[in-house]
């Protein structure tokens, strides 16, 4: 197949790339490169030294033969050029990953929130229009989030997208009704993938656009079997603030002996997967497209919910780490319950990787190989969601401690 | 109070800011005036002469001694302004018009699509985002529409906003849980009503806005107490395929002569409202603000229902005008149901003005009596929703048929 890989430069975007090509696949990467000026916004960078899209394009080639494309392209400011593109190209499949996707990075600032919203929904919605305009008939996968399901609190498992729910008609009648199953998004960041579930609904409905919406769960690990291949394909790897996802800002506070903080209670509980999992599910999603007219399919691509606090218990137990309790700056409940049904990807051969089989590996191979390069000042997670929350957090006497130990 | 009124130089905005200025309150209009660029990139204009916008703010104060500020901005494009604008001002109410409001416009083309979600995302998005940065407390009152519901399939009565479903836990028990009520848009520009739902949501939920959601039906009639004052002060009237809602087109053809075009079976059942009680629910709305922390308060803005046959049958009547069947340029169920319910504003004292008291009017001191400046080549509705459907109605005789007695 032809695939068009949108946002291949990125942290899953990459590792999907190497694994499709090395399966035969055509591939283009597009990509504006934002995240990489953002690294430079932030002044931070991968803990994992990454070379330019360019250079790994080519050591890919050289190892393998295969040849990655690459097109410097922007999908939010770039409608013309998308869809001359797209007519020109008419890829098979188009994998979409092009989103800014870090929650705290959304709630940064204004500027923050105004940026996410119109990357992100523009990104989505050009690509819908100019699939259309085209005509032509590509599959289109898009990684969405657990995040949108707003941690329902009724007790209920998460099903794969859809929920049947019972309305009561004029003559009193229970009628069955299948929506999509009612978002609740705690960021600006997740609420542009709830405004992508119902772009996705439109597209799929007026005009039969074949989609399938990956709602994935926070990915873990550094390492796919081909970028181990050579130094210079090693994947990205971000423990800042806003980037770093709750496990790897652990993996790198253990590897420097600074304390492993825990927002709030740690009662909230996250969903994960293995990143040589993510890559793999996207090609299974591949192998099961809908057909045109179908409604969206949506998979819960995850493997294992852990509560974080149990997660940097069981961090701390495997390299000695402390762990330390600081508030929260998220606006969001203090313990959550999450049950997700992920029977669709299990039924299509899922072999899932658990964190408690793989998690030594990210400790000594990526986090204690590469500490030298961990800037601590970095570490900490600074956006607060609310103007008030701000306050508290900045305030509070166990943060300044723990800024000095720092 | 102190008003800001985005989109007050429209069909809805500038009646508004009249109606709320007569009352004493302080009006400042914002709009970027592309509604009025739009008429000249269709090649159409109001079949009311309509004045500039600081020429009828002009009339308006030699009438009543009453100032109407006009502000040049664009929601979506300046946020900067925006938010400066609102820091200085400190508003006690915003409400919310500013977006490409029309359907058959938004379904035009790549392009057309691609503004639509562009701009309204981002004017209501940039909004939200801007009353939290500068900490104003003001209400905001925005404009949805009835078209989010996508006209449910299950014979239910449409509810304010929210719906109670039921859902069993993993105890097998069922608890209740309240959502929005679930929608289904049937255009590019209803999807982006579903999106500032989301949008609104969030806001309310994370930063305590507080915000009114009004999900009007289709606004007829012209005149309002204010604007009949002088000739000057006269309200836009569109009739084109593009902004002309069905009950003005019809209005136009009875007046010109041409049969009335009924698209489809005629089946359809739309909701419907006199811009006389628009305003006033507007008022009403304003009186009736959520507290912080609340959710999204929401009303459905309507008073009646009609099958488009129907009222096309009851101008016909009016106006010994004949009935004509066209193929529909649209995508949607050949007929449906549409119960509303609307007690939330009756209940405030909305006493509405029924189509079968009003229309003679629209019909003798509107459609008549500017006849003379109807362009018949823009009255047919030319958007087709997807490229099959354009194809159909391109080579339907019947259309053909009546092209040429245009
Ligand atoms: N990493 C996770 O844990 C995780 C979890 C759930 C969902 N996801 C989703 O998976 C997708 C990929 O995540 P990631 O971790 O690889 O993120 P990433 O930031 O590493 O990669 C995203 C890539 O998209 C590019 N991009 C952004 N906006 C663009 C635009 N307008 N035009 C062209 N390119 C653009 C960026 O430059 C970057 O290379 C995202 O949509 C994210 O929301 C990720
Ligand atoms: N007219 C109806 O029948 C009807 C029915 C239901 C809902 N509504 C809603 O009511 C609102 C007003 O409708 P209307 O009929 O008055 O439409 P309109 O097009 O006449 O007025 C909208 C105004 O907003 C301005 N505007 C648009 N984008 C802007 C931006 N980015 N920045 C600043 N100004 C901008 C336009 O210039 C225009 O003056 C819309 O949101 C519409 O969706 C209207």
């Amino acid at each position: 197949m032809k695939i068009a890989v949108l946002g291949g430069d990125g942290f899953c975007g990459w590792p999907t790339s190497l694994h499709l090509s090395e399966q035969g696949h055509e591939i283009h990467i597009i990509d504006n490169l934002s995240r990489r000026w953002i690294d430079t916004e932030l002044g931070v960078q991968s803990l994992t030294p990454m070379d330019s899209i360019q250079e790994r394009c080519r050591i890919w080639k050289t190892l393998t033969g295969n040849e990655l494309h690459f097109h410097l392209l922007d999908l939010a400011k770039e409608y013309e050029r998308l869809r001359q593109w797209l007519a020109e190209e008419k890829p098979d499949a188009i994998i979409h990953f092009a989103e800014q996707r870090a929650a705290p990075y959304s709630m940064k600032s204004d500027r923050h929130k105004v940026y996410t919203v119109n990357n992100n929904v523009n990104a989505t919605h050009n690509l819908l229009t100019a699939m259309v305009e085209t005509g032509i008939d590509a599959h289109l996968v898009h990684l969405g989030t657990m995040g949108v399901y707003g941690y329902s609190s009724v007790g209920a498992a998460i099903p794969e997208g859809y929920l049947d729910v019972e309305i009561e008609n004029l003559e009193g009648e229970k009628k069955g009704l299948e929506i999509l199953y009612p978002t609740k998004p705690g960021s600006v960041y997740h609420m542009t993938k709830s405004l992508d579930q119902i772009l996705f609904q439109f597209y799929a409905q007026n005009d039969g656009v074949r989609i399938t919406d990956l709602h994935q769960g926070i990915v873990w690990g550094t390492h796919t079997d081909q970028t181990r291949r050579h130094e210079q394909l090693i994947n990205r790897f971000d423990y800042d603030g806003d980037y770093g996802t709750v496990l790897n800002r652990f993996l790198i506070q253990a590897a420097i002996d600074y304390p492993l903080t825990v927002h709030g209670t740690g009662g909230q509980t996250r969903a994960f997967i293995h990143l040589q999992d993510s890559v793999r599910c996207i090609e299974l999603a591949l192998s099961d497209a809908p057909k045109a007219g179908d409604r969206v399919k949506i998979f819960n691509q995850m493997t294992e919910t852990h509560r974080v606090r149990d997660l940097a218990e069981m961090i701390a137990r495997m390299t000695g780490a402390k762990v330390a309790y600081l508030p929260n700056p998220r606006k969001e409940a203090e313990a959550n319950d999450l049950i997700v049904r992920n029977e669709q990807f299990l039924a299509l051969g899922l072999d899932p990787t658990t964190l408690q089989e793989g998690l030594l590996d990210e400790v000594v191979e990526v986090a204690k190989k590469y500490a030298h390069r961990i800037d601590r000042s970095r570490v900490p997670a600074v956006s607060a969601w609310t103007k008030d929350i701000a306050k508290r957090v900045e305030t509070d006497p166990e943060g300044k401690r723990l800024k000095s130990v720092s």
